[in-house]
């Protein structure tokens, strides 16, 4: 039993990439649960794009984390002391327990994992809420289905690679969006996409065009600016534009909105933001069904573990927005 | 009969606002309609912010007018000879004829018109594709129902106008923005939304947020711009976004995009582009519930009608873009 819980707390609101005058490491006493409470020892971070707008001050479909509390954070781990009759001393457990060694929690929003079927890291990878986001923003928000030409941006990044497998798994011809040449050949070999394109490469509206001469029927978008521009050129009637995430302006000051978006009105298209907490009590399903392909290894779960302590996490963020990570990021505790 | 029928054809594509010299005005010998087609004496043109996007090249929803080809516009007319077993020469008809003053008609995409019910103006405004598009935008794309908020920009506009009429009769809460205090009155007075909204005033978002505390389930987009952005920042949870058009980026060479389009994702909501003419086979049950609404007086159809000629429709067509046009503009022969 550790004796002090290490912290990262948000110091200041960041403009443009967070700072390291951004958060503040603070170190408490470990408290013992109460009754109905349960102490977990964090072993795994998710680091996600979204933790960039929750630093973000106003309105979201979050509140924003506050100035001087510990950062919001998804994470595996064990449960170490338990007064709470649901869950067990060396119960694995997925929870939101903020960026810290430790936390307390009465079990609400926790899920207990199977490890017999899957690493704990896999349950923040495509088993995870990483996986569920790809699920329903591809089957419910984008209606994705048999014939359909899918583009999927960010795709050799955690949500796309996932969707991508999804897609295929469903009967789509699917096309990835990735930046350089690694991530283009990941994305065709070990994803097995149709095809992949290099943004970092001129000419990709006209690429696009050419793999898919009938038009896009979805796009499902992680990274906003003038890539869903140039998809947005591309679609055919009726298609369905995920909004799922826009990593390249998270960062930016001024957003850039899409330019193209009359498209919609040329392609009777619809654009949809999704969140994939509305669809909580639908995630048993869903877990069942990304179980399942992955015990027959039709699901890949790419995960890039980086070892470390809490005090790694400011600079463990910012591999996401550098365009090397690839699959999911997590940072070992 | 007329001998000679004067056309107005596309001279050059515009850069921004059309100019006198994007046009070229041409006679030729009126023919005789030969077996199965018809003359119609063209009584009144529709005047359409969407003429704008048919004169630039490119892929879109409908071939660019060609240079040098009339220009394609709406009219109702007179049958003044017919060979035609479907339409007999005094009926009043509607059809895409041209800005021209006669026009040789085949029959297909022609309406017949009940002047005893309404002037043939009125077939170009509320009982015409205008009042279709507003119908169908509101009802099918945007899924408006009783209780919900809706708003509407372009409010004092053909599409606008009627939109918002239909949204009342729906039993929903509507707000219209349009520009200056007297489209304003217009939009509440004679068109009976419950708020206007002058967009030319400051704090249009602070304005919308007080006027719809609860959020914006509705919003048809008549105009993109800065004000679309406006209403983004205010959508309520699962609210739907109509894109039927963008007047405020017609005539720029750089479209803005939505900046706030992120939002969808905030409010889970939806912007989907429509064009009524993917309702064809539904314009009957719609008109004759449009014409309930005009014939009870539940449905105002306002009309600008400008007197002149086919020469005068280079100049009628920029009221459209200077901001004092209210209701439908139309050039009358």
């Amino acid at each position: 039993m550790p004796q002090t819980n290490r912290q990262v707390r948000l110091a200041a609101r960041p403009l443009g990439l967070p700072r390291p005058t951004d958060w503040e490491f603070t170190s408490e006493p470990v408290r013992m649960p109460g009754p109905g409470e349960f102490l977990v020892e964090v072993s795994y971070l998710s680091i996600d794009p979204a933790m960039r707008g929750w630093m973000n001050a106003g309105v979201s479909y979050i509140p924003p984390v506050e100035i001087g509390a510990v950062m919001r954070a998804g994470g595996t781990g064990r449960v170490a002391v338990s007064e709470h009759p649901g869950f067990a001393v060396g119960d694995y457990v997925y929870g939101t327990f903020g960026v810290q060694e430790c936390a307390i929690s009465d079990g609400r929003g926790v899920l207990k994992l199977d490890t017999s079927l899957a690493a704990q890291t896999t349950y923040l990878g495509a088993l995870g809420m990483t996986g569920l986001t790809a699920y329903f923003a591809l089957l419910d928000t984008g209606k994705a289905k048999e014939g359909d030409t899918v583009v999927i941006s960010g795709a050799a990044g955690a949500v796309g690679s996932v969707a991508g497998q999804i897609a295929k798994i469903k009967g789509c011809r699917v096309i990835g969006i990735a930046g350089g040449a690694e991530k283009c050949r990941l994305v065709t070999e070990e994803f097995g996409f149709d095809a992949a394109i290099d943004y970092r490469l001129p000419h990709l509206r006209r690429k696009l065009r050419e793999m898919a001469p009938r038009g896009v029927d979805v796009y499902f978008d992680n990274v906003g600016g003038e890539i869903l521009d140039d998809v947005l050129a591309c679609l055919a009637r009726g298609a369905r534009v995920i909004i799922c995430g826009a990593i390249s302006q998270y960062n930016e000051t001024e957003v850039r909105g899409p330019a193209n978006y009359m498209m919609l009105l040329v392609a009777r298209a619809s654009m949809t933001g999704m969140l994939v907490f509305d669809y909580a009590d639908r995630y048993p399903e869903a877990m069942a069904e990304l179980a399942g392909w992955y015990r027959a290894g039709r699901l890949v779960s790419r995960e890039t573990v980086i070892p470390g302590t809490v005090e790694d996490f400011p600079e463990t963020l910012l591999k996401l927005f550098d365009g090397a990570n690839t699959g999911k990021l997590i940072l070992e505790l």
